[in-house]
């Protein structure tokens, strides 16, 4: 089959690769319809996570189910599926408690949490490709309506929309809240739509690149330029200078200020100062244990110098990780069959495979309108 | 009446000071018949944290009302109450929701949260005196059991017994949970009661004083001292290598290494180490803003540089703040009532209001078995 | 002032009675704008709940604030403020749990639940006139932007909105969820807007009038009119075949068949089919333990011969009972504020105060288009 | 192998059977150690539920893991495990939300919910008997530390331990609770047991057999014996008049006075008299939609008029249904390994297979001292 091989920093390309085969009776081989690339596929990309040459990329993958292990009882050939990013066996301690992104017994590195086609997740291929192997399929694949309807919308499940649920839901957000996002990439989008559909009454984006803040609008949210205004005064004035009740970090690690220049505990730093005491913050953006590319001597092992004091002060309350998505996507897959939810309108480009290489120099480039790029291999 | 005033850093002395009176419909003035000395009085006492002189110290009382404002219509004189830390009006949006600890009106300076005899807590005397004027009395008082029944059990009411229990609830602690303490004074102790109390299969508290590890293990917990073992590995193997589901940091931000060196992010980095991927950690050691006498740059201005990048990693979530007293203390008294929490036996000296400055010097200079000390004025 | 005054079954009036004035410290005197009829002011109106003659009748009230307490200190002369139609103490053990509903101080007979107006819920009169006394001022009401923006909205405040979103909550509801709701009535139309607005992906509201399934569908529900289809099959066919996740009871035991008669069981029996196997029901639909007009022998003592066995053997949970307004009004006023939530569409007449007894007529005699009546004194 | 077939009512005996072999790749076999009586084999014993002649009864099982078929990743040949009475498939949207008990695939009936040896509960052969095949092993299998350790205790993990929390955890109840277990037998029992280690403050367990009382006074709780005394005026003394936060109904629909006649109504009209306004109930006991010796007309169809009204208007809330034993048998092994628990202390009798019969008897006889019947195999 053709894939889209990492070969290395600033390099994939579209490759002949072996077909994946059903190793384990649980298995299950997807013919991929869509998969999309994720902003964290550029940490690769770029040189700032370790991944061996001659890996497929790619965790945001969804398609049709071609063939079945033996073990399999759930899952049937020619079901329409999406897979949740992580790998999750479905009975270990982690798994039976819902957090299924911190499975004890899929990554044979033995650290909890496996996926597709990404640095320390274990050997998994990715799916921006034609096939992709799933394991344990009956845990890990969510049926969709047969066809090809919502494909744009349910291709989200994969990964960005149950991550940007997740980021709501870490930060305690309830009915009725106030919540501000930072980051307005794919992840803080569908943080702010996720919380517009479980009930906030204000949502606050924060980014500075116009595009982006237009989607924002688009899901009803209010757009603060941090390039044009003070976003503290903006938020406090919009909030009875109170804050608001949720706080989503969905930036990470790499945050660049407005003149462009990064500080890793830039964002939580603005989080603590505009969510009101008492409040939440969910951590959605991806902070690592090492960074050889990072830009203080701490970050470099994963300490980042935030204003733990006033958080303390304030009494503010920290989720943090990798969504868990079976916790959701069905859930969301229902909100988007019955029109509720419309996550794909974030889609920028819809491309064949072998344009891949060149959707990631672009992508990589912040190109302006690049927002999300799906493949149909 | 006779109180223990704060002349400044190192000297608090008893003198007559000016009797409390009703000034609002809703006060209650309280003769107080304990009020305990707490660790966080020695902020002040040592300097690193800016107290008036004059000011009556102490913030964990109880006692009798003696008289109530006209608008007081539960409270009646007579009751035996216990007085949360925490001043709250009850019904501004934070304390709707049970944040009495951020009441937003209580404190005249505008910043959340109010308490009596404390810094940045407003104007309210202490109770380490023979009389405490109460606000919103219907709101903030706890009514006892009259007589004197249970007296030093009840009086960890008002303060270390709810925080240790909001230590476990921050944490995110499940019945079936193993736990780990880190910190064995009071608000340790009581979070590792607190735990067994709320269904904990093991807990471990962590310390290098002997006298308090034996404190520890007459709660039924594990002592770990980390004077002696590594604390890591001894918490892994007792868990199956998994750690514990929940952390409480009872520590705070004066944190010292086995050697005696303060170092501010000590404590967090070992929770993140011992503490489970998808398990809390809940943080009611004290963390502040502003620090002139911290042990690093960062610190002096809240910022604590620990491991950020693996917790993300682990997926933990971080709770932190002050405990809501009003929250918890009404089951707290009916667990104490009904004989199956046992708080007081961490009391190591009961005393008379003026044995006070003597006590205060001893306390701060952790005389051995100066665990917890308790005023009868 | 001028007051609507019940004078027995059948028999309101407007009649000139004494001014209300500040009886206790914490006491304030609403002058009221607007004043709703609720569907439940029909069961005394009725007889089938027994009401003092000369009582001022109506507990669906909002105003402004003409005059407070010396106690008050929260509220001010001049505020546009809610009243919710619990009167609460703010500071009992229920109260302090939040269960507002069930105060156990306000009611001078002793039962737990105290409201103004009405039968049993102790000697308050009603709204439907010019002024109105609310006790614990700062407790009980909540603020409004000045003006008159969203009048018809925010009057939902009071009771119908919070009600319906009460039904959710019993019911468990959470986002995603399918959610049936018996009966269109003012709550029931509150429950659908509240089970979308909490992230409800499907919501059938279920009765026989066409004007209110009408409303219903402007909330975006699908309405299921019981007189024309198979209610079960309906809803089973649209979740495949698997039941709703979520029901909400907002009928009460005077449900009527499509053939109009009455049966006390009815609507709990059709819930427990179409609810899913470890699904839940939310009751906000009033039960009486007594009843002298009830349909049966069993009704009239409170007993219910619903399908206990199915309920059980399904796992289905029921939560019941009247909304504890203060849980939920803060959270709905902001929803309104910003635009998200339009209770007020319901409104179907605004009328006078000397109006009111023709439109009692009109209301309980069910003419069509009358599904909500607000008076402005 | 040798197994206890069911024959007809009143009719079992101890056959040679085929025996149980791998059938699907996810299957394991189990060699029984330790298999219990359950007071609902009782049902079918009885004639009140209809059980197929020849069926090997029995779902209270444990033992040690003879074979794995190939799709088994997880549980190992030589593991001693428990087995849950329910047969979940683990990836059904009911197992998903943790529902294990209305499992949506494993009952060829199409009905949710599966189990070992039990009416409507699917074609699974029960484990009393030498050998057990369960299906779903890597789900369905909890591990327990090697070797013959707490047998007794571990034994109670799959049914009894589980669906007596379960009746907490349905009632909704919380640390410094006090509660009301109706029902002395295994499963109130294990209520109480639960509910202490839970952090109730005060536990009362109502029955009227004196044997059954002093294990519930073993466990800590209060005993209240109906046939002395009055039950809801020594629970409203005990409780200043408030009543239980929680009840749980461990009796079920076969509920005796204390003069022997059968009350279907019985515990749940109790209930609703003892538990406080705005508290909850959580029914373990056995309700069923059809009972052909039911004691009542309504009863045989599942009807219970118990005093609905007197509920709705306390805002009690109801929560009913088996017990998902996964959702708590790991917690509640580790309080067991640990210490914590002892729910062993129940066993009045271990014996062999072949006593079966006899033990079926008097246990169906009620006769004094026969609480819980474990066998050897």
């Amino acid at each position: 089959m053709r894939a889209v091989v990492y070969n290395g920093p600033f390099d994939v390309s579209v490759e002949e690769v072996e077909d994946p085969r059903i190793e384990e009776p649980g298995d299950a081989i997807i013919r991929i319809t869509t998969a999309n690339i994720c902003g964290s596929d550029l940490h690769p990309y770029e040189g700032r996570a370790d991944m061996d040459a001659g890996m497929v990329i790619g965790h945001e993958n969804m398609g049709v189910v071609e063939e079945v292990g033996p073990g399999v009882t759930r899952i049937a050939v020619g079901d329409r599926v999406s897979v949740p990013f992580n790998i999750a066996c479905g009975t270990c301690r982690n798994c039976d408690q819902g957090f299924t992104s911190a499975c004890l017994r899929a990554n044979p590195s033995g650290m909890p949490g496996a996926g597709y086609g990404y640095p320390m997740m274990g050997p998994f291929r990715g799916g921006q490709a034609e096939l992709l192997r799933v394991p344990w399929a009956d845990v890990n694949l969510l049926e969709l309506p047969e066809g090809d309807e919502h494909e744009l919308d349910v291709t989200m499940l994969s990964d960005v929309f149950p991550t940007g649920w997740h980021g709501t839901e870490l930060a305690g957000m309830q009915p009725g809240d106030s919540v501000a996002v930072f980051g307005a990439g794919p992840v803080g989008l569908m943080a702010a739509h996720s919380a517009f559909l479980r009930g906030a009454s204000q949502v606050f984006v924060v980014d500075k690149e116009a595009d982006r803040l237009a989607l924002a609008e688009r899901f009803g949210a209010t757009a603060v330029d941090l390039s044009r205004v003070d976003v503290e005064q903006t938020i406090l004035d919009a909030t009875d200078g109170f804050g608001v009740d949720a706080g989503v970090e969905a930036v990470g690690y790499q945050a660049h200020d407005a003149a462009g220049e990064e500080h890793p505990e830039l964002v939580l730093d603005e989080l603590v100062k505009v969510v009101r005491a008492s409040g939440g913050i969910g951590v959605v953006g991806v902070y690592v244990p090492e960074d050889p590319g990072a830009a203080t001597e701490q970050a470099a092992e994963g300490r980042i110098a935030f204003d733990f004091g006033t958080a303390f002060t304030k009494a503010i309350a920290i989720g943090t990780g990798q969504a868990p998505v079976k916790k959701y996507n069905r859930q969301l897959r229902d909100l988007i069959i019955h029109g509720r939810a419309t996550p794909g309108i974030i889609v920028s480009h819809e491309i064949a495979l072998d344009e891949a290489p060149d959707a990631y120099r672009r992508f990589d480039a912040r190109e302006e309108g690049w927002t999300k790029v799906v493949l149909h291999p």
